[in-house]
């Protein structure tokens, strides 16, 4: 069976994205990364979403994304908004996804995995430059140029399956594919017991993704 | 002053990078990996040269590429060559630059730096793909569609000063910078003490670098 290498958040759509590169028929490599985000609860997601979808494999690999600080996400002195406001937002991390897609790229060409599955979106999203279509074309780009596996003629392939699609589409889509949306995470500050907050960017756009895919939001707030 | 990051891993190229980086007037931010290379002697190394250069910062992140594995740098059961062979050897780290550009771009933009300084050289080189300019040209169009200072008209640029240069001609701008040159370990296969083969692929090319630029080589090998 061919290897794909996903990347794992233990958000809705990186989940969504993993239950599609099964159903693409790949084996299937989850890699999550514990980057110094402020908490732990989003990597035991991810663990059971990994266990829950029955893998081969899943690795977390430590980054310290926090020594260099600068994001609302790995730095506790940065508040996180609880409005949307304007521009790129303080949950932005510099360079994260190039830098999870390059750790990807690298374990992708030893596994000998002809694919990578990220789950950007360019729709429903926080505006991050590196969520972009035109971003992930360049990020390919330059992979057939970076790896031995390319330069011979046979490059990793990087798919972005819920590029187009909106937050409840995701959703359908997911449902669809048998993903159980209550292991998942997406609140930007979530309490040690994976209690969403229910007012920041994240938990807005996931709850309106539920109301437009008219399924019943699983996820457990602070404060009912 | 303008900052710059710089990526230094204790070889003769990124110690002349980051003489080059001082001279053009940066205040310079070294960034060492401890990325489960063989030995820690290049991060003595790495260490030894930022201090001597007298730069405002050097950080080492760790970085478990070993657990990857796919490397002869990484993996202590693939034995390092000690005679050139064809096409891509051995030593060839997956991914290696696109990892450390990664990170570097993440740093500099938290450091507001607009300069990252790489001392790849497609000339003197072993082959790798990450080492070429239409791979640095596609990182940082890559690049430019990453990051948020970017997308708001402020890129970082990628500066590889080193790209067209011979080994020779690298030694000879370096000794004019004031390079100690013996700091600097190039070996794939030095010993816990830094002292170097003689013998693979890495030891050769800086060997004849010296004899090209006419200069008398300061490394200390195991068999004189």
């Amino acid at each position: 069976m061919t290897r794909a290498v996903i990347l794992l958040s233990g958000g809705m759509d990186s989940a969504t994205c993993l239950a599609i590169a099964r159903r693409d028929g790949f084996d299937c490599h989850a890699l999550s990364f514990d980057y110094g985000q402020r908490h732990g609860v989003e990597l035991d997601a991810a663990t059971a979403i990994a266990k829950a979808t029955g893998i081969a494999e899943h690795r977390i690999m430590k980054l310290d994304l926090g020594a260099f600080g600068g994001s609302a996400l790995t730095d506790a002195r940065i508040d996180i908004p609880e409005s949307p406001g304007d521009g790129i937002p303080v949950t932005y991390v510099p360079a994260r996804n190039t830098i999870f897609l390059a750790l990807a790229l690298g374990w992708a060409e030893v596994l000998d995995a002809g694919r990578i599955y990220v789950g950007v979106n360019a729709i429903d999203y926080s505006g991050y430059p590196d969520c972009r279509p035109e971003y992930i074309e360049a990020f390919q780009l330059m992979a057939n140029l970076a790896i031995k596996r390319s330069v011979e003629g046979n490059p990793i392939q990087i798919n972005t399956p819920l590029m187009e699609l909106s937050k409840g589409e995701i959703i359908r889509l997911g449902v669809g594919l048998g993903v159980d949306y209550g292991l998942t995470i997406s609140c930007y500050a979530a309490d040690a017991g994976g209690l969403a907050c229910g007012r920041c960017d994240a938990c807005r756009l996931r709850r309106e993704g539920f109301e437009a895919a008219d399924w019943a939001d699983p996820t457990q707030y602070r404060e009912a």
